[in-house]
């Protein structure tokens, strides 16, 4: 068999997002702290971080080498909250290797997928229950959890892509998604006003 | 936004395993005889195709481009049945980039992966709802429907990678799955003996 890699099977829970078994995963948790600066409402963001530090979201990955040619998969869990009127999200990010792409299929909850380019271009997807998303090279891609439940989705992508977080720690991304008399709506963020 | 695909939508129906919208998925359907050979029982195979032709299984695709850096995805439905006492199955193939992966996550049914190398290693994967497999690089892989119902799967892999059937139109995949008084059990090919 020389170097390859043997086959691999992997429990999943749809409710919960927690894949198995515990020694073929590697879970990676954020906290409102580790998101500092993403929220509009930074006041409410400082008193939320003082008051518990919510845990807003987890990465659930199967323990796969993160490099070509393997795929890497898991689930994300966006738990359901907010920060002032904007709901838990994850930070988003670029893929390092740009020219990267990624699908998701989501498990549960009710979602939106806020996407864009280099060049500016944006793009929503809305995201529950059998539904699922492609994002194709060249598009970040942020999760907004914009339910009452968890939010869980499955996640494929190349291994070696990477994460380039860096784009979107100083204005954000160019949507948000606020909470208006409980609708979820998006508007362009006011910091590229 | 130049060359870059926009974001797309589907619609994953995990019961049928049916994707839509249709102008954005790709059906392709495998009746009895594009099998010519495969099944143990050549006797049961002809005269099931003679009776009709049964369809074995459905692959759709969602129309994204077949070639590097994409992520191609869909859904396989292996439909319940037996040739003989070998459950239905579909062809089985190597990627023709044989160093590519690819992962399944089973929304339905039960069934067994069969998957082997080129350097004759084998390996068998139960499948059944919430459970997913990962297909390393260098594995060819066949997907066996073991249950009552449809067997039916989300699938992601590389584009580009194709797909070789001809290592298996000789002698076929090195285990087969047979029905032993009610209980799918795996077998070694008695075409290697």
């Amino acid at each position: 068999m020389g170097d390859l890699l043997r086959p691999l099977r992997l429990d999943i829970f749809p409710e919960t997002g927690f894949i198995g078994p515990e020694q073929a995963t590697q879970v990676t948790g954020r906290h409102l702290s580790d998101m500092r600066g993403m929220y509009q409402d930074g006041r409410a963001a400082e008193a939320m971080t003082a008051a518990g530090d919510p845990l807003l979201y987890q990465v659930y990955n199967a323990d796969i080498p993160d490099e070509p040619p393997h795929i890497l998969f898991g689930t994300t869990v966006v738990y359901p909250g907010k920060v002032g009127s904007e709901y838990f999200m994850t930070k988003g990010h670029y893929h390092a290797i740009e020219r990267t792409a990624e699908v998701y299929y989501c498990l549960k909850g009710r979602g939106m997928i806020l996407m864009e380019t280099r060049a500016g271009d944006v793009a929503v997807q809305h995201l529950e229950r059998g539904k699922a998303v492609y994002i194709p090279p060249g598009w970040a891609h942020r999760s907004v959890n914009v339910g009452s439940e968890e939010f869980v989705f499955f996640f494929a992508y190349p291994g070696g892509a990477g994460h380039d977080y860096e784009a979107f720690e100083g204005l954000g991304f160019r949507n948000v998604v606020v909470d208006r008399e409980g609708r979820a709506v998006v508007v362009a963020n006011p910091r590229f006003a």
